[in-house]
């Protein structure tokens, strides 16, 4: 494909996404396919002579969009909504065009530096310290396996020789996400190590239990290396205190890890910079652009007070040639900082979003979201018909139906066959409760309240069925 | 950002694009910059305000692009070379204003179907067998510690309960990339549990020591578990013999692991095909598409013979309630198969590339590199001051000037920094060597004269100063 038929086929798929943009909201959110669809439609085998680019784009029309669940739908209201804003959008077009590989510094000098001051910019958004150094993976999963295998070099620096393990124990309350489980898992804790401290009765680690805890696999000859505590967990956005955790966390001398993936983004705003108080104390923290900062996926900031660890656990005792890099002054090899050793040049898609809405901006979308959930859990909570079922945090609301969890299941499969919106579940106290995540930066309270009202609707359906 | 500011915007990153795949080849392939120039010519906060996205592309044109390193260069000749294809990038385009995430089948059917309907076109090109399942992961390096992962939970399955580590030990060629190190290592397998098997005099595993190395650790107590076998090493591109270490590794009950990131996709050659030989009892095998098949990072292909274990090797006793997944048939969740949750939809600039090229026009492509890489070595062995260092495989030559190592050293400094190529180097038999890594699309012959006359040149300026 020469530059000039690129820039044919370019600009047709800019317009397509600009018409995408535009009207996403009209189409389902959710479609009506039956699984191996897709699979059934298109050849067996690639073809054996190129295709011209406009079969390819017909295909992705007819056959690819039709199928696809639409997270850039304002009423996708399921696990935790995203956005492709538009400056998210050209900044990874432009990456994609340039496809640099920022191994080392040199290979791609100010896409390194870029990644250092986007991530320095937005560290001071968050009001985190100066001296948390920042990183960028794919999710945060990847994010806080590095902070676990970081907990681990402190802790029992032989394993990275010996692999001789002491018998390490990680600490996270109930409601932290899978990906802890996952990553601890991988780098050999072991599930059994894992101790899942109960939370209170708003779904938040309790310091204290976690204290005794420890204590008492100190006794047992255990050997506490890290805790996790989460801003915004995935069930119900708690939150749990960092503050406190962290004077655990110094007292017996373990790594502490914020995964604040979702929640984290809210600290922009001054009325909610308290939601890492105390995360200036933490040794990482795991915060998603591409979850509630309107950043395309996939970018996930990982930020550490130690670096020098970091780097560390993951550095092999003698450094292949091809990875010995300058010693120049200023010149950070980010690679060094993880197990991967490409990386993609995902810094400049953060970089457009930060200036084009800049932290007003930014700040403006936030609240409007986090308003509608407000509104909208005043709404339900003031229904005969339905309950709230966690404290409403950030813009995610629980709920459910006063009925059975078949019922509240029946309703929520209804309302996301309709194509309408989408929510998703989770189980508190043992019951089925509805999430309402909101989150797409085109997220209106109208969206909001359309979907609620459909809620009612299909509610009204429900217990007349139940007569 | 309206989708009509969008759209205006989007033309004018398109014709960027295009005027850059355009221009590409008369910039410096690295820019003459000073590390911390880019962090010193940028503001010390992002803006309170947003700003105009004319201001920003600005930006990124004057102070982003000069700073760069261009691996989308046609004498961008270090490392391995890579290519940001139209058609990979119009993908890419399309996966950011997608944004979807394809963390569970339902939250992505046609994404979740289209990276297996690619991944089966890809295994059939490379000639793999039906049963081997194909995951996207972003890079090799997490690949190979996917891979590795399972062979633990084959190996000592207790290991994800009880942290309690058997003796594990882990075999690959002193050539094999330092991610199997790292992903190891992170595994806790430790360092001194993997055993480097020495080459022949051509960089090849030689099965017989490996043989001997594994009844040795057994004689020991330790447990090997794990074999992983290199088709294209970093260092020279060699190739470990796979069908003799397969037999070693069946005879031991090990996995087999084949790192064939680079060199794979010669495989699409009827006249390569050879190199995968007895791939087909490999347990795994990773293949960048992000490397040598013109698709924009990131993107590397974990195929796996074994999924029940990779499944099993991430998995958690207990998912949790946002995890729970249809069970409807065919509906394949590939989250299940990986540490990582949230899954970027990557296989769509794949299926953009083997549409648009078509195998006759991959193959086109490939064949043209490596007969560039052949002409250019018999031309540089004929030449009195020079010697070829290692057999010329797929598209890299390995060279040397007939000197020190200093005066290699300076060659390649200045010929890198006459921004009119860049190489990379390696240590063979303790020699410093030079590497010319063919496999940009746009690179022709005629680049590759033009880069070895530079370097004829800048040697006889060389051997004058030695005098």
């Amino acid at each position: 494909m020469s530059p000039e038929e690129f820039r044919a086929a370019g600009h047709e798929v800019v317009d397509w996404i600009a018409d995408y943009l535009r009207d996403v909201h009209t189409l389902p959110v959710t479609p009506d396919v039956q699984p191996g669809a897709l699979i059934d439609s298109l050849p067996a085998s690639a073809p054996e002579h190129g295709e011209p680019m406009e079969a390819i784009l017909k295909d992705f029309r007819d056959l690819i969009v039709p199928g696809l669940t639409h997270w850039n739908h304002p009423r996708f209201l399921a696990y935790f909504s995203i956005s492709a804003s538009g400056p998210g959008i050209l900044g990874e077009m432009l990456a994609a065009g340039l496809n640099v590989n920022q191994l080392l510094w040199k290979t791609a000098p100010a896409a390194t530096e870029l990644e250092q001051v986007t991530l320095g910019w937005l560290r001071q958004w968050l009001g985190l310290p100066e001296d948390f150094f920042g990183l960028i993976h794919d999710t945060a999963s990847t994010g806080t396996m590095h902070a676990i295998l970081a907990a681990r070099e402190l802790a029992a620096p032989d394993i990275r020789h010996t692999g001789e393990f002491p018998s390490l124990t990680l600490y996270c309350s109930e409601h932290a996400h899978s990906s802890v489980d996952k990553g601890a898992m991988a780098l050999g804790v072991g599930l059994d190590n894992i101790r899942h401290v109960p939370s209170d009765s708003e779904f938040r680690m309790q310091p204290d239990i976690l204290d005794a805890m420890i204590r008492e696999d100190l006794t047992r000859g255990k050997k506490p290396f890290c805790i996790i505590a989460t801003v915004g967990t995935t069930s119900t956005a708690s939150i749990d205190p960092i503050r406190p955790i962290a004077e655990v966390a110094k007292r017996h001398g373990l790594w502490l890890h914020v995964d604040a993936a979702y929640g984290g983004t809210a600290a922009i705003l001054e009325e909610h910079r308290h939601i890492l108080d105390g995360a200036s104390l933490a040794d990482s923290l795991v915060v998603n652009p591409h979850k509630w900062l309107f950043t395309p996926v996939d970018i996930s900031v990982l930020y550490t007070r130690r670096p020098d660890v970091m780097k560390q656990a993951v550095s092999l005792t003698d450094a292949p040639p091809y990875l010995q890099a300058d010693s120049k002054n200023r010149a950070v090899n980010l690679s060094d900082y993880s197990l991967a050793l490409g990386r993609r040049f995902r810094s400049l898609k953060l970089w457009f979003v930060l200036r084009s809405f800049g932290r007003q901006g930014v700040a403006e979308v936030l609240r409007r979201h986090i308003h509608s959930a407000q509104t909208i859990a005043t709404e339900i909570a003031a229904h005969p018909d339905f309950e709230i079922a966690a404290p409403v945090l950030f813009s995610l609301v629980c709920f459910r139906y006063r009925g059975s969890d078949e019922q509240n299941r029946r309703l929520l499969e209804q309302l996301n066959e309709s194509g309408e919106a989408l929510l998703s579940s989770t189980t508190l106290h043992g019951r089925l409760v509805l999430r309402m995540a909101i989150g797409n930066i085109e997220t209106t309270i109208e969206d909001v309240r359309q979907v609620w009202a459909l809620i009612q609707k299909l509610s009204e359906e429900l217990r007349r069925d139940a007569r």
